[in-house]
């Protein structure tokens, strides 16, 4: 048990919940604030991407026993499936038998884990604006507007978890020696819906995540309790098949009839959706320090935000609890080093799964709808099966291991540099189930 | 000549007071905002690193008639002094016979500057402090807090020469799709000083930029017009051979007895100095866009800062202010297009410079000192003489040169692998000025 300290959480987000949770547990009074509403009053905005969780963001849930009441509200996808115009689907399975991702709407979670906190004993002030944080003493800055006048609360430690554009992070930004990088893609993205048949059942399989690839644009689906699925659309802004080409209704439809043919009947509100629902972007923000002293820290995307193609911004955010609790049980009251080790430790990790998120955008968009990629998916598939201890796919290593992101980055170019000597072996298209792949494959390994 | 428009400049700086003129002999009505005192009424702030003007610098001086004038504060140096412990001078000589860089103090620069944009018309207004813009309008909004009561000033177009913490792009950064990077180095850098001998002559030679290379940290100076020489120390802030280690009289004098023996008796202020002037940091600073419709565009260091070691911020930064210029003849009123192929035409090359600088910082620390880079310098040189059409060395096309900076990186890049390979030829010791030498660079031009 820690020395009990008075910690103000900024964000009342996934990270910021969860972490009030764990610090709680740990002892802490813990005061959460947020400059909206209370999530539980509001209908969602329109502007999500259903979440995937994974091993990393099951263990942060798990170790405070909440897993499974957060399952209840997930639904597994044990597989991708592909949607190419003028082909039968295509599954393609994500892991080992029995593993999966799990779908969860953003909104049903954070709610979930609001009132989770509220149990725990963790208080909630919403609608409260922090402007600025005085490092040095742990004071926020809080008032109605940026030029008003503001009030003062003094607390022993400050955790940033205010997201993307951070203001906590904004005032560590003006620090001198702060390294700082905020990237957006040229690929906005917006929100649609398939709703659930009448029954109240699915109208597509409900344990797949779809995808339609198209090379430079993308949609997806994944699926909600209720039945229906939250759709995401994935394009430039500019440019031939982009937001800014779709202007009007009757060329929308004329591109979804072409692009998209098996959405048709089962996307209604296309227009007004597509139309009323706002294009949001895609940023890939780094930073670094992420700690003052034993005074403020910034958790998940407030430190890191990355793009959704791998479907682990709130694993990594979540995984960033689970790392700062084991230093946290390691270091006792010695906050200030708890702090340096949880910054130096999981930096690298999580420039790592902006990395990998950053690639995935081409495997979702192109590969997955590439032979000679489904191929090179198969042999590696058999190989592994037989080798389980010599080849653990990327996506495997990333998604169902709590084994450190930069080690699944290192190793996967390492598999990546075989598999595409591999590919270049004279008829693999007919030899990719034989031993003589097999031994070539080995034979590289023991290379590097 | 353009239609009159009325343009705050904010920034008094290098950049802005160049600017300034330029925009005022086009016609417009110039007003140049900074925050601070003006710089003709205060001594400068022992922070400052010798500017060293070359090709680019002279170019956006000369096309206003002024370069004349400049030259009379500049001292050129042709050549590279370099300090090895234990051995005599070594001189590298920067360019082809008559080309030179040339020393002159950033502050007597500044002052000149200012006082020639106020002969021509333009308005400063002095520690006026701009805390936003309103970008849609152009209006600036001051006041003499942050927090207190800010008035507006309404212009047609603004301009944010205001440095690498500009203000100006502080609020285009909140913007959507703006991307943005800052990186400190771990190095940081303090000013020295050799003072003139008692009848005002050099104390080493007039006409080099000394350097002391020591590997991790380096000395440098340049000359100044009253016979003194601006010093500068880069050093890592921690570690062995630190700013960090060096904490006491006893442990700095030792320091600089063991690494610069020829220095002791020429900077006799050395432990006043070290412990009363700042140690400040570096950082390379990039984003895009730069500019904002018609109404708001960044230049210089408010858009592009980079590390000192190639000598080229100021002259990055003036060379903004001519391709700006080019394109204002182009397209007359069409300040849309002007800016849009300003930020799209430079950003590029302020990329290329950015790398290059960075480099630049192993070259002058380590390379200098290395008798295999003396060796591979020495066989450019003369293959540069003797077919200079074939071979122009990367140093020459960055420094007198008016290409872009892009070109030199991409050609420097084909050359540095050319030598690499010709540096491994057996011999090349004894063989180094011979045909043998000169044909194998031949053919290895001929297969790029």
């Amino acid at each position: 048990m820690q020395t009990p300290l008075k910690i103000a959480v900024v964000g009342s987000g996934l990270v910021g919940s969860l972490l009030a949770i764990y610090l709680k547990r740990a002892g802490h009074t813990v005061h959460v604030f947020d400059r909206s509403q209370d999530i539980r009053t509001v209908e969602f905005s329109g502007r999500s991407i259903n979440l995937a969780m994974s091993h990393r963001g099951w263990k942060a849930l798990d170790d405070l026993g909440l897993g499974d009441e957060i399952r209840e509200i997930a639904i597994p996808m044990d597989k991708r499936a592909i949607h190419n115009v003028g082909q039968s689907l295509n599954y393609q399975y994500y892991g080992k038998e029995g593993e999966s991702i799990y779908s969860i709407s953003r909104g049903v979670l954070n709610r979930k884990m609001i009132s989770l906190a509220e149990e725990e004993g963790v208080n909630f002030f919403f609608e409260t604006k922090i402007w600025d944080v005085t490092m040095a003493t742990a004071t926020l800055h809080t008032g109605e507007t940026e030029q008003g006048e503001w009030g003062e609360l003094d607390y022993d430690m400050v955790f940033g978890a205010d997201g993307a554009f951070s203001r906590v992070r904004h005032r560590m930004q003006r620090q001198s020696m702060f390294n700082y990088s905020q990237e957006f893609l040229n690929l906005g993205y917006k929100e649609l819906n398939i709703p659930a048949n009448e029954d109240g059942t699915h109208k597509l399989d409900k344990n797949s995540l779809h995808i339609w690839p198209r090379h430079n644009f993308m949609l997806i689906a994944l699926p909600n309790l209720d039945g229906s699925f939250t759709c995401t659309l994935f394009m430039p802004f500019e440019g031939e098949n982009s937001f800014e080409s779709l202007k009007d209704k009757e060329t929308l439809k004329q591109f979804f009839a072409h692009y998209f043919p098996s959405t048709i009947d089962v996307i209604p509100e296309l227009v007004e959706d597509f139309f009323k629902n706002p294009t949001s972007t895609l940023v890939t923000m780094k930073c670094y320090p992420w700690t003052y002293n034993d005074k403020v820290a910034l958790i998940g995307d407030a430190c890191h935000a990355i793009v959704p193609f791998y479907g682990h911004g709130m694993n990594a955010g979540f995984e960033d609890i689970t790392i700062l609790n084991q230093i946290m049980q390691e270091y006792g009251d010695d906050w200030n080093r708890i702090f340096k080790e949880y910054e130096q430790s999981r930096k690298p990790d999580t420039d790592a799964i902006a990395e990998l998120s950053y690639r995935n955008f081409m495997e979702m968009s192109s590969k997955t709808a590439d032979e000679n990629f489904l191929l090179q998916k198969k042999i590696e598939k058999r190989f592994s099966e037989k080798y389980p201890e010599k080849w653990i796919p990327l996506y495997s290593r990333v998604t169902f291991s709590h084994r450190p992101y930069s080690e699944a980055l290192a190793i996967g170019d390492q598999q990546k540099a075989i598999m595409n000597e591999v590919m270049q072996m004279d008829n693999i298209h007919e030899l990719w189930d034989s031993i003589v792949v097999e031994n070539k494959i080995i034979e590289l390994l023991a290379g590097k």
